[in-house]
């Protein structure tokens, strides 16, 4: 067995069993290792960043890392984006990083690069692999880093994948779930909840299931407590049946306002609050001054177990949760906005449908109004870099698929990686994208208008850079380019039934949503 | 005047008039300045790797190089891809990246990373500024660093951007010109020279001009010494009237093969040569062992004065170069394949074109036959990292707005950066992309057969996985969702009366040239 043979052997001994792919020369071995060994599906993207995308969708819909197979010190770069978004929202992945045989390095090709040192920034854990007979040992180490929540790069000298390793692959190691929540912190915020202040509890982490919605619901009622969520938790449970939670707003000027009367802030698996950018004259830290906080439970422990062990000792077991009941709005009529689409999504919107959310400001609308639809999971943008939503649902649909996936995707955002459709396209995949066309970076007209930047008042200059619309992008044009069937929607009549259609075949497709911009000022 | 102000004045007044971004909410004060600052265009690019590419192109065309604005990590994550082509290339580039605010960053928001970190391995200076006060210093720094040929990479704190500095601009600083040549080795490379060994120079850096290709004639005429290029030369004059120069093959067997007899090689702006990836039993050094090797001048060095010196020493300033006449083949006929597309392409190439070669497998007949075409400058692809091509072309094309620019383009190359298609339309940038479309990485057919994995033989998986034929991409569509005219050619004829009237016209047009896999085997 070969080094690469005995690389993804070890993997799939370890659960890893897809592998998003855009090699080169230096990773023919590996990819000529997938016919030899059983067990690793692997899915070819056009582009890494759609790699790295697509690892962290099926991460989080799995639990279970994927890996990503990259040509060199340029491919992890572009790559980097996405892992970064994985890497802020506590998502597992497994990078394999091709390099030159390590006798070649000295040479200086043209492909030569610092590849661990562009790793590790975005990595927890980052190894070169020094030859045949270390690589499965390696990569096994790579997946018990990896565990549940972190980013692991391996780098894989294109001689330690074709030298043999007389060992073959590892075994299974042994990854750690989630860690248990200290006793004395449990303590800490049990006396924080019967202290009668006025106190938040805000759940983040890998995932608040179903369970942690209601769980954290009954523990509001029992205590009075408010039950938040981060702005973009990594994965949420909604819906009809679910737990009632309040998200903290994405402007720090609502966010700030919103907890401005908190004493006490209990963080589950969330970070303290603070603002996305910093802005003249706005305070970055979003909880009050003085508000005592808690980090009850990191995104590696056991937050379930910590709620249920909290409600016990709170004694209120008993205590019935506040849920969303279903409630469907009627189907919008009339011209299309952004406010149009979220109503027809929420009345469509299938039972344990996977919405991946990269709308930016079109989408804003979206959360809200679906919170009394068909129960779902909704994804979010969780490191900022935008050009993850394409390639998430790629990663989302092959983790699910059985379950309808829906990507809303701003016009701006999706061109960092349009080349998604293309897998989306080959592989089949139940997405249902819309795509919010509304030929404006209209987050930036806002932002620039947060920042003041000459007096909120963009010139000639400024304005062209925020304004896509010269030339009009034409995604029904671009989605049939790569295969994928799409249409276009200027009223909500032709939305509704475009997205009916849509919902109810099977295979991608691309709703080319034409909304105005944001209305500002 | 704040600091962005400052900032942007500094580049104007050191020669940085080009400004490729793609900002982000961190920028925007950045983006505010160009309103406020005379003198700096800003072209907006839909995703980094354009901007960084569209900067490459830029400064190979004029010498100069152009100013980056990239968002945080994550944007310069984008951009590295391109950047490290720049590098390798000898390419001057100045990337401005936004970062948060400097009290912002202990908070660690979304978008907060280790951005000197990422930069580090793709840039040979980099700074994080300070202050204000202390950014118009760092900016006239940095175009200092940059030089004639260097990554210069300059983090731009938010509040170092809107803070004020009452210092203003700085003037132009001093920008080191290419170095002299030391007599020394121009002493032994005239010995060499004179030696009657079998001797080669090869020629490489930033550019070949016209005059260097007639002056390295000149002296091998003198001397019989071989005149060769890198296989990858950054820009190189090319055509009628240019002297004849052997370009060092791709393939190490064929190179390796084509020096096996050199006791000498004098190394002018080139690197000694290596393969460009390590195969299994392949050496990875070119040149014999044995073989004596001297760099004459290394990239950042005259390399026009010391061949001139070395003619004058070898008192050979009457030796007549051999240069290549005007001959044009005639048009092909009948079906299209890459052999055809390079003889309609050296049949139509307008005088003093701009050709950006990404064209990979498909493209490596258009660079022999049009050795004897109208006289032109040939841009390569120096870093190996694809998707150069498309954004490459985009700044050539902003760079001399009154010379053709042609992008010989491979469909799997495109798919990297392919929003750059987007630019050109917006800019109204005078290029033709020829779109190689065989609907495989051919390369990568090529390069598993040559590392022997898995015997030459890929199995399914394998070649599924260099198959980008399912589905079938139409660029034509993707083009004119972006805004380009584009046709489709699937004959010589077809082909033919496209290219003419794309050369004829003005404007951003795309030719998807469909044309027969590589044969292998």
């Amino acid at each position: 067995m070969n080094g690469a043979e005995s690389l993804i052997a070890t993997l799939v001994n370890n659960g890893v069993r897809m592998c998003f792919t855009n090699p080169g020369t230096s990773e023919m071995h590996f990819v000529a290792a997938l016919d030899e060994v059983e067990g690793m599906r692997s899915v070819l993207c056009l582009f890494e960043g759609v790699v790295s995308g697509a690892a962290d969708g099926y991460a989080r819909m799995t639990g279970v890392p994927a890996a990503t197979l990259l040509h060199l010190g340029p491919g992890l770069g572009n790559a980097l984006a996405n892992i970064h978004n994985a890497q802020k929202g506590h998502v597992p992945m497994v990078n394999i990083v091709g390099d030159h045989a390590t006798y070649h390095l000295q040479y200086d090709a043209p492909l030569t690069s610092d590849i661990v040192g562009i790793a590790g920034p975005v990595s927890h854990w980052v190894h070169s692999s020094a030859a045949a007979e270390a690589i499965a040992k390696d990569a096994a180490e790579a997946v018990r880093q990896a565990g549940i929540g972190r980013i692991a790069t391996l780098v894989l000298p294109a001689d330690v994948s074709w030298g043999d390793n007389p060992g073959g692959a590892e075994a299974a190691v042994s990854v750690a779930g989630p860690a248990p929540v200290a006793a004395e912190r449990l303590q800490q915020a049990l006396a924080m909840l019967q202290s009668g202040k006025r106190t938040a509890i805000m759940l983040g982490g890998r995932e608040i299931s179903g369970e942690v919605t209601l769980l954290a619901s009954r523990i509001g009622v029992a205590t009075g407590a408010r039950i938040l969520t981060e702005t973009f938790p990594t994965r949420v449970r909604r819906g009809a049946g679910t737990g009632m939670l309040e998200r903290l707003p994405y402007l720090a000027e609502l966010a700030l306002d919103s907890l401005k009367d908190l004493e006490q802030l209990i963080l589950v698996g969330a970070d303290s609050p603070v603002s996305f950018f910093a802005y003249p004259d706005l305070a970055s830290a979003i909880a009050p001054d003085g508000c005592e906080q808690l980090e009850l439970a990191g995104p590696d422990e056991d937050i379930e177990v910590a709620l249920e062990t909290l409600l016990e000792s709170l004694d209120a077991v008993d205590a019935v949760p506040q849920v969303y009941p279903l409630e469907l709005p009627d189907l919008p009529v009339g011209a299309l906005d952004a406010n149009a689409v979220a109503l027809s999504l929420a009345h469509f919107l299938p039972e344990d449908a996977i919405v991946v959310d990269e709308g930016i400001t079109a989408g804003m609308a979206c959360f809200p109004l679906t919170a009394n639809a068909q129960p779902h999971d909704w994804l979010n943008q969780t490191g900022g870099s935008i050009g993850w939503g394409l390639p998430a649902a790629v990663g989302a649909a092959l983790a699910c698929p059985e379950r309808k996936v829906i990507c809303l995707e701003g016009d701006g955002s999706a061109m960092y990686t349009i080349q998604a459709l293309w897998t989306m396209a080959r592989e089949h995949l139940d997405i249902t994208v819309v795509l919010f066309n509304n030929r404006k970076y209209s987050i930036l007209e806002l932002e620039f208008l947060r920042t003041g930047a000459r007096g909120g008042k963009p010139g000639p200059k400024a304005a062209s850079s925020l304004d896509i619309g010269n030339p009009d992008m034409d995604f029904v044009a671009m989605a049939r380019g790569m295969g994928v069937s799409a249409s276009c929607a200027a009223t909500a009549e032709e939305f509704n039934q475009q997205l009916e259609a849509a919902l109810q075949g099977r295979g991608p497709y691309l709703i080319d949503a034409r909304i105005p911009p944001l209305a500002l000022g």
